[in-house]
């Protein structure tokens, strides 16, 4: 209970800079108030956020991507620079930059062009959308001559083995749904063709378990990773939005349903990482950014997806929960952990950055409760602080599979250059934007 | 198991300090024991406790309010003391010391006063009842000069305040408890007539939700607060007894048992500290302080229901779950932490105090089981280590607003002026006293 | 997700030590991959071992116990060495080394002997069985002496004490199933005699609740303990394959579906540590021990009961449940916490021994499914540390009572002379072994 403070802080319109407010309740108590006694580092500002500090965080990063990304061709053993592309080359390949962090045909990657085309559109800033235009645009004219190399000296494992010889759903889906949101806008034909081959991958060609659950045959012989539902609703979505097929719209409301049906766990509000079908005591870990791609598939899900549509109303009801969950976990500065439920496990910073986007989207398309709001302000202000100078994504963890222990979740490292927090970083920013001023025309409850 | 040791722990006879016996192991052992390894500072004594060092804690804490309340009225603006009381001043207000610790009319000092009521009955020692009939005293020689400030300049935000211009139940519930607590002893006619104002607030004046559960319209329309319960119960209880009248012994047992159907989750047995009551999936937030004073509004209610009275046995039923939850939360020192369910966020004083209070209460009343016995012995000792030589409670989490976000609990700052630890440690201290006089007596079991 | 990676890290052949994969790792990505940010030492290897650094560990262990174990009579109060058996001695005992660990005839020694037989079943070296023949041989050399010392001067405490007068199970269970289990390769005549004495207490003389269960009237009047499952459980197992005798496998079987019964607590997958069976809301408290002697209890019954033995298919269903409950508890570096959902309580190695020996064993059995295996590969990369150099297991918790206050379990020192680390590294080592050799020849899922 309060007893000076009539307003929740909250409903502050957030145009200050929390420090301040801080600075004066320091005043107010002087030395008397001491920090959390001991545990844990908790000075991430609760409530307020300039949309100043926002922008500033994302054209960081832009610049970071725009300025380093090589858009070179070399011969990856001598590293020169390929500029003959009459003669095949065994070992060419895209330079893809320091510690590879710029490949342009990656899942990965594949987020970043989707903050980055957010990003465009909620500043109005056309330099976000450039890069993967750009991207693409070089991806593609340089497709006859990888084409050449892999029919030479057959199935290279280079930038074009991904889209020449389609094998998994990270192989195509994000990248895919970034492809279909640039070709809405610049209607380039070229990417048809690319668009169609995806589709044939997810619909027809993909492991399936029988009741068409999009599924891996590994690391078990029938294994359902979390992380499939953004390797391919985004996709499904894009597509029946695309072709007004409504057997995109299906499929991607069945994989939603059938996830939820499988691995969210009632009792605690999260989605397991995934399952070994073959085993009914397959433990239940809930890694954080397993749970991020499904926040992310399900908005991208909603966004699309007509009113009414079948199913729409239990994926709605599905995300409060999973939401509510998420709430439930955050871990003391704003961030969550890399393990959900483990307060001990590091702090993570793409899924932090993915539960930011979801619940400011969340809140901004009424989706969400507005008393969600403080988790949205609170976890943005913990990520913000990740970004380094250089416009770099620091406590990222890095490419994980899916295993049965705990310990390896534990000490999975971070990277800078695990570049799956790229894009949740921008498109976490970009929303928060976006809700910040719908915050300031809210009515008081 | 244990080989060498055929009675447990906690029958021994708790009058040696357990440093001694600490020595005893460690010599026993010599260099071999280790402290558990790494993690916590695990050294709180566990079991043993003599009665002479609570009484000076206790004493500690008397001293400390009895020398530092200024029963001074000022120009709070230019810090002038009012000597004449024939003309109004604007600014006029008691000094209420250092950091408005000792502001006489809270429901944080409503807690105080009944902390030295309990001490003066338990210790037999009359210092601690003069202590809150002195600050009830001063308040009402003042109340005429008081009501003409407030009439010449308008409601007025002073100590006065919340008595003529009574808006919420911290306004009035917790000092009106401790107010009736004293007029049974001293009979003062001139506190009826508040005492009646402050019923009136209650039973007639302060919103509700349909079903009756006192409720507040901040921060969300239908907010319920379980803070309420100690704002509201044991004032009701406590006019049930004085009055004789039933209705306010049906409110109080409807407050605890609403309070227990909206915000007792079985699954972890803690309460929720409150809910949006328009958002189905407000996430539940196990905050420390909350649950504390749930557990005194139903001592307090027990305390003066009658036996076989309707709702009673449901009353201490969920009083039983609640009190094995706790105990399944307890902290490693012996302090429960700020979030009951987050071993990370800090350890809190005034919570693990009303929760010492309300074990070593309940097994003395017979409502709970003797083999708690450990946790308030292993509680005490925790928070016996948090009152100064001064006589000041560290580790008390200030004043905290209902939040839908666990990083705004995570980073409440502690202050030794947050007035919530006082009363709960005197209340604890003295039933300790009471306890330990009880446990020598018990037969083993 | 992971891309460069195609088969999961487990399916890799065990020979490699893990450090050098981790060099390599390094490699790759420089300077880039930071440790886990802050919290806690995740460096314990995830799933490599090499079968010779795990004999390093037992052997380690067997030396110093073979060193170590003085096998001398002593008067305990001069310290003077006895050779003068024809005059009984008031304080005659064996010297029990340093701190006690070497006493002959403790339950945790019972578990030692066990390891020892193990290791010596599973790496053919018989110096491992030989310790424990030697151990038995020189008590029972003694027998005669003792009894006479004991009718001299009534009831000695001495290592005697249990075996003359048989009291409780610790006094007899666990050592008696050792002594089964060497009567059973050497036919030595002389210890039926004291088997049939322990079959007696166990089965005829114990305390029991009504439905059977083994109880104790300590620390509460009707007190259950996890612990008693392996105090009686795999004594009774031996005595059915012993004798042919069904009433012990029939007593056993009850004696596990009972303990599941009022302690698998199926939110959490795990076992309480016990109850007060008079105080319906005794708290719940997950001791990591009790889970471990639970694991070797029903480990040891499996090993013995005969396939479509009654009961059998529901101990296995417990025990795939305890295990995935066991998995999701698991600490950052492999080790079990000393409460197992406390992740601020320290790190405990008999415990963790335990679950590593019972996955192990499950998996090598088929009990198990084959994806536990990385938690045992993580388990005993943890648990292998705590061997130090003369052969000593650190962090193990002593000696511990039932009590019903978390921060009891929270505040108990560890010791290289609590025996009860000793027995369970040995079955997990040597179980860890006959894994590892299985798993090379596991076929790719």
């Amino acid at each position: 209970m309060k007893r000076a403070i009539a307003i929740p802080l909250f409903l502050v319109i957030p145009v200050l800079f929390f420090s301040s407010i801080r600075a004066q309740q320091k005043s107010d108590l002087s030395g008397a108030i001491k920090p959390a006694s001991g545990i844990g580092d908790y000075n991430t500002p609760f409530n307020i956020i300039a949309s100043e500090s926002i922008k500033i965080v994302l054209d960081r990063i832009k610049d970071y991507f725009c300025m380093e990304t090589p858009f070179r061709v070399i011969d990856v053993k001598t590293k020169v620079t390929i500029t003959d592309f009459t003669k095949p080359v065994q070992d060419a390949d895209f330079d893809n930059g320091d510690h590879n962090l710029f490949n342009l045909w990656t899942y990965e990657m594949g987020v970043t062009y989707s903050g980055m085309l957010k990003a465009a559109q909620i500043t109005g800033d056309r330099t976000y959308s450039e890069y993967p235009e750009k991207c693409f645009r070089f991806y593609l004219e340089n497709l006859a001559y990888f084409k050449k190399v892999d029919s030479s000296f057959g199935g290279r494992s280079n930038s074009y083995r991904p889209l020449l010889h389609t094998k998994t759903l990270d192989d195509c889906g994000s990248i895919g749904a970034a492809l279909i949101k640039i070709y809405k806008s610049d209607r380039e034909k070229r990417y048809l063709g690319i668009i169609d081959h995806i589709a044939d991958h997810i619909s027809n060609k993909q492991f399936r378990l029988h009741d068409g659950l999009l599924a891996r045959e590994s690391p078990f012989k029938r294994s359902i990773w979390l992380d499939d539902a953004y390797m391919s609703v985004p996709f499904l979505a894009q597509m029946g939005s695309l072709t007004g097929n409504k057997k995109y719209f299906d499929d991607a409301v069945k994989q939603v349903l059938l996830f939820s049906k499988y691995l969210l766990k009632h009792d605690k509000r999260l989605y397991d990482h995934g399952r070994n079908m073959d085993n009914p005591n397959d433990p239940e870990i809930f890694w954080a950014r397993a749970n991020g791609w499904m926040v992310l598939a399900v908005c991208e899900l909603l966004d699309q997806l007509p009113q009414n549509y079948r199913g729409r109303d239990e994926i709605v009801e599905n995300f409060r929960i999973h939401i509510q969950g998420l709430t439930e976990y955050q871990g003391g500065s704003g961030l969550w952990h890399n393990i959900l439920n483990r307060f001990d496990s590091f702090e993570e910073t793409s899924s932090s950055a993915m539960f930011v986007y979801g619940i400011a989207h969340g809140i901004n398309m009424g989706w969400l409760d507005q008393s969600f709001a403080s988790v949205a302000y609170s976890g943005w202000n913990g990520v913000s602080k990740k970004i380094n100078q250089k416009g770099q994504v620091e406590g990222t963890c890095i490419g994980t599979s899916l295993e049965g222990s705990e310990v390896y979740y534990y000490q999975r490292p971070t990277s800078i250059y695990a570049a799956h927090g790229y894009g949740p970083v921008l498109l976490a920013g970009s929303e928060m934007l976006d809700f910040i001023r719908n915050q300031k025309h809210m009515p008081n409850k």
